[in-house]
């Protein structure tokens, strides 16, 4: 049994990770609601403090990462720098921090996101952040100190989330939470390492 | 003939991409030196600036993105963050608001590199920007505006640069500027959108 920071617990993401941490003791975290500890992955602070605050931790799992969505002719500066500092730099941040406090041969899981390589129209911040997320981890993963490892899973869009994005994601099918907790499983429990784990139908 | 603004000119990637341009009027712009604009690509008052100084204009090469290198586990936020806002979000702010300026039909042509593809020490943040652009550029084609396209040169180390990089890209064949200069010819004389020109030896 690991323990498994898992931040985003109360998301559609988080649920859907939760499903494959079933073996673990998972301490749950996220910006708010009823979790084990708040985190706003966008203050490197919180971030800091989160890590003390659990003490010992074998993995991270993150699946959060705010994005901006508008055409890009639309976009303005602080929505791209919103996004960026959410899903871009945010997680490279737990990665950067983490490691300072993960246990050897621990485990990092971030979230990208299928839009990179299928692209829709309003998803060009979402995207070309899942795209610096996925390039990083490949690279990362030959650095990462102590045996630790790092994966990203790079899943379509959910079952459970497909009333609110189907609209916008015409052709593409959902799939269901679970398999996207296989993705997690296997990096968490697997000995993967600089691995994107895409999850499509 | 087309009026091409090339940004860093001066360079050695800007002098490798002046050698496909010899059949254009090119309007040249960088940080300091005898350039015809200068032009801080991390401020975006001073992008807005170069456009409206330069007036009509068919393509924007840029050849600059400066980058910090460190070990991952060494590299700070503000080194992230130097990296960003200079390779990622200068360039991505070149084509965001050059789109308002650019002619009906123009081009715009950024710069990535090897190493989001060939990893090396050093280099995290460097390869993480470089995938970001690549994959902006691949996304945000499919929704630029006025027949405008887009596109970025990936090159591997130049000869002319060898002397400085070459200890640090062990295993690495440089190649000659000249076939740089060739990427930069397809992307802004062709009809190429959306493509990724990878130059590599």
């Amino acid at each position: 049994m690991k323990t498994v920071i898992l931040i985003g617990a109360l998301g559609k993401m988080g649920q859907a990770a939760l499903t494959g941490l079933g073996r673990h003791k998972v301490i749950t975290a996220g910006r708010s609601g009823d979790v084990d500890h708040l985190v706003d992955i966008t203050d490197e602070q919180s971030i800091e403090a989160l890590y003390q605050k659990v003490g010992h931790f074998d993995s991270v799992v993150n699946t959060v990462g705010f994005c901006e969505y508008a055409n890009f002719t639309e976009m303005t500066e602080a929505q791209w720098m919103t996004t960026v500092m959410s899903k871009m730099m945010g997680q490279i941040n737990l990665v950067r921090i983490g490691q300072k406090y993960i246990a050897d041969a621990g485990s990092f899981t971030l979230i990208s996101g299928i839009l990179n390589v299928k692209p829709i129209p309003y998803a060009i911040a979402d995207a070309t952040t899942s795209g610096a997320i996925d390039t990083f981890v490949k690279c990362v993963a030959l650095e990462m100190p102590r045996s630790t490892r790092i994966n990203v899973v790079n899943p379509t869009v959910l079952e459970e989330a497909w009333d609110v994005y189907g609209e916008m994601m015409p052709g593409f099918e959902p799939v269901p939470g679970k398999r996207v907790g296989k993705a997690f499983e296997r990096s968490v429990d697997g000995f993967l390492t600089g691995e994107v784990i895409f999850v499509d139908a």
